[in-house]
């Protein structure tokens, strides 16, 4: 039975609180939140003791897991804590906004080994993983194309996108991590367009609304992304993978199975319409195999490297719009890539 | 090339005569109808002269085959006439409503082995043939189950229902033929029920509205059928095969491969409103086996026992309905039985 | 927080037991097993104590709700000593195999009137559910035709087809439920077949293995049922319901929501092979539904009366099959319908 | 009835007879080809005479239109004769490889208004042309990101992809026109990138088998395109248009509705295998579409300058390849707009 002490209690932090009570080998132990009231709501429901700081946390022996959901620019800090205690750290998505403080990060988990995670839920979608699956077993023969639609219901709120460090790295991101994911290999160059197109407000506030991303890698593969921040039919997530011998779709999770034949023709019910009900089988695999890595030591959820490679990935995508150029990422030999760093 | 010489210039003649000129292979000679004018409007559309008597038309030379589309009631004269001159028949369903009449007319083809096909054009239907076909290729294992589903938009006009012999015969019929094809083995008993509850002029002519039939075999094999005069989203023609190994259904078949995404979810369009439009295919493909029967002597059509049968199964529903009772199909040994009376 | 002793550490009890485990506003107090070694390991998992006999699992304070899991020939006894503990009762179906059993049972419940549910699990499907709702909101109209198709993946042990009363009161019983439930009236008759295409065993133990069922009411409408104990490609539980207005289908649940497409076609997953995969959030929310009924008097789950309706049907079924005639369900006044009896 | 004189007795000029002689109110006149073989083989099937010369097809004065289906780069020589003729053209794409000889072609027909079109078929294809008329109809608001899959089941011959002016010109040409003709907006830049993982042939041709462009408007508009040359599951034409009000799809058509259910899922069949099949009802429809702007002046076709612009646009994806730029569409000014060249 894994304790895990939750370090933040905002929208993020209740999700995986709730998804912590569902689990059967792991169970909340604390929980930190700069407004105590937050953290004292969170465990009147779930369980738990509440901390009134965050070393409290870390240093409870009942805590063998620390899970960062507290806002991004703490995260490295509350890592850097976690993984000194000798803690396992379960990060959510980004690190930091900055290429150098997630850097720093990752020197500190080689220096500090502990047993990590990304939140990179969707690697754990049933939907997304049974489409991974199958391109392992060679179903679809060498990947050749991909493209990815990623649309979200509605703008999150101005004050957000203001912090969040634009489209490409709060929503893109995950359509860049899984792009690897399902690759196994590294992408060599990348070119973004962007439009502001459902408020002029994100607009003024720096940010696009609208983009599409176009990657490569060295041996030829290509991948296109499509993103928009509203879509009147829902939380819209759909992959295609085509291959020298197939392709492998993944499509919509609709609400249900069920189906109105009318005189407007056949009507299928709408999407979800938020992230927690599409991916909510995915964050109770994603923790299960948190407490894998934690328990057994197997490494299958996205590590701190892969967080790093998203984030370089969306920044590339940012600086592709705003100078209209194709941007080739970072060679392997980058500062950035310490494994090979370190080989030279 | 095939000359035709078609008899009856209603609606159905009408379908056949266009889809005559579409062929390659045949052509239409001569048409005859009680009202010359309908001849008149036919001919200077497609081609084909206008015969003053069925005789004229009959005889003429240039007729390698009949297309038999007058009246129900007139239709063993024509066949026999036809016969008798040594003319290929092509007989639109059904032959007679009196099981008599159309044993009268076996006979007649017995005694005058022409070229025959009766009008069971969704034999033709290439999604259907794909099922039928499949089903061959043992891709399902042996039948066991079978679910048929047809619904007409609107009902017909009440004077149709009062000549048609009711929705058994004229609607359920193609089901019931459908079924033996599938099948490829004959029915044992049947139970239909029937209601009234699309429009009370239907049941005060005497005639169902909405009827179901469950149909097994000796062998144990069943199949349902859901029938309405009445289907706010279309012509509904659906027909499903379970088998030992596997299903395989056949859907509607949309008017469009577009699909709209909006905010009360997805939405097909709606389906073919008439059976001309969904089974154009279908006569295109009746007719070039019908011309293959007539050049090559196969026999790929509907013959008059087929025609004969459906019509037994339609009234033996009919007579289910009325007494409540299920009702075994008239053995091999029964009168209507030609192959088998002769042996005794 | 709602207390439940569970009666039966079965397959049936464990899935209740997890059931009972997932949900936030109920506990697992006690279990009872004949075997007390089945309760141990089952409280090892989810918690609760074990109890020695029956009466000390319903006397236990703690103890708010009983549910029902044992072997079906036990129900009546179980249900009748909770309700004079007043106790509330969740009971799996059927409450007996035998009509005057379960008459009785209904009586103890109308002396002792706890709140009581039984297991008709399907009723709280959440896609079965969205098909209702729909239904009652007036999407279709008037329902004017339904067809249910219900296939196991493979046959149950021989050893449980003897003691289920067969595949009317085993599997066909679900569908008669939810015929009268869709329906919102009872049903005036039924004709039904039976064959054994499966395994030859089934039928010299007096079963079925492939069936079918017409129904209708008085006003007329009708469903057909297709149910066969052996389905290649899963557990096929369809519905489709077909209203004045329209029609609204319930397809089968897949596994993931991913398309293969390759040089045989497009291939979608298989389905659930277990009715638990199938109907998991089914037992959840029926769980919700039952705390409801317990703590807010609401009454949302099946009734001892629709157990008793729903047997009353699959043994007309039965009987039909046995006799080659259609069976006209018990009026009104019949001696089960103790509403009326009383009124008399 | 227009006469139509044919061009090129090749595959395409094939195609077009027997489309010809499929309709009602055009018939297919006098054949010409270089090989005079090929010229009789056709009409022995489909009717017309067979001229020496193409001087002797053009001023045949039963000639109303003239169908130019020769080689590429003889069509702007026989676009030119014949409207010099004042006979109506319909001319395969692309009118030819260079751009000066297009836009020398489309002074021509300044000079000699003739009806005239180009065969971009897939605007008649009534699955696009429901996507392309519910847009029209406010279906999803204001267009905001589109993406095409065209992917064709095997490579041509070697010989044809050397003379086609590669894939960004024989193949994305399409995908090209239909984003201008859905979007009814000009694009401003475009981005393309190309592989060679098909056919190591193709790529020492000179050519990509794997490609990708993103267009966007000035107005913010953004379009992906994903072809290749190889498609294990068939002829692979999809358009997905996402808008501000829904999004609608126009999937792959398949060869008929049957679906198979067995222990591997749900398998639909394959999909058409060449473009004859697949767009069928275009090419009737596109014809029916030419024959009324010969008869009454419509312009419902692709023009000169529509085949202008597709051109210039494939020229545009082929640049970018070659230099890794983004590459912005000639503006409105530019040498080749005829209309705003003669403003100034």
């Amino acid at each position: 039975m894994v304790g895990i002490g939750l370090i933040g209690a905002g929208r993020i932090g209740k999700l995986h609180a709730s998804t912590i009570r569902r689990a059967q080998n792991c169970r909340l132990v604390a929980v930190y939140d700069e407004q105590r009231a937050s953290a004292e709501t969170l465990t009147s429901i779930v369980g738990g003791t509440v901390c009134d700081h965050v070393d409290a946390l870390i240093d409870n022996p009942a805590v063998d897991a620390v899970f960062v959901c507290s806002p991004t620019d703490t995260h490295v800090d509350m890592v850097t804590l976690s993984a000194r205690a000798g803690k396992a750290v379960f990060c959510e998505k980004p690190i930091d906004l900055d290429i150098a403080r997630v850097l720093h990060c990752v020197s500190v988990l080689e220096q500090h080994p502990v047993p990590f995670a990304m939140g990179f839920h969707r690697r754990f979608d049933p939907h997304h993983r049974e489409m991974y699956d199958e391109i392992r077993r060679g179903r679809i023969g060498q990947i050749e194309q991909i493209h990815f639609v990623s649309r979200d219901p509605a703008p999150p709120p101005l004050a957000y996108i203001q912090r969040s460090g634009g489209i490409f790295r709060d929503m893109m991101i995950h359509d860049l991590d899984q792009c690897r994911f399902i690759l196994g290999e590294e992408l060599d160059s990348l070119f973004a367009t962007g439009s502001v197109l459902v408020d002029p407000q994100i607009g003024t506030s720096g940010d696009f609304d609208t983009v599409t991303a176009t990657l490569w890698t060295s041996t030829g593969v290509s991948c296109t992304i499509q993103n928009s921040r509203r879509c009147s039919y829902g939380f819209d997530q759909r992959i295609e993978v085509f291959g020298s011998k197939g392709s492998i779709a993944l499509g919509n999770v609709p609400l249900t199975q069920t189906c109105a034949f009318g005189d407007t023709g056949l009507v299928k019910p709408t999407l979800p319409r938020h992230f927690p009900q599409r991916y909510h089988d995915a964050y109770d695999r994603q923790l299960a195999a948190f407490v894998d890595t934690v328990t057994k030591g197997t490494v299958l959820c996205a590590t701190a490297l892969d967080g790093l490679w998203a984030l370089v990935l969306a920044d590339a995508a940012e600086r592709s719009v705003r100078t209209g150029q194709l941007v080739r990422i970072a060679d392997r030999t980058s500062p950035y890539d310490r494994s090979d760093a370190r080989r030279k």
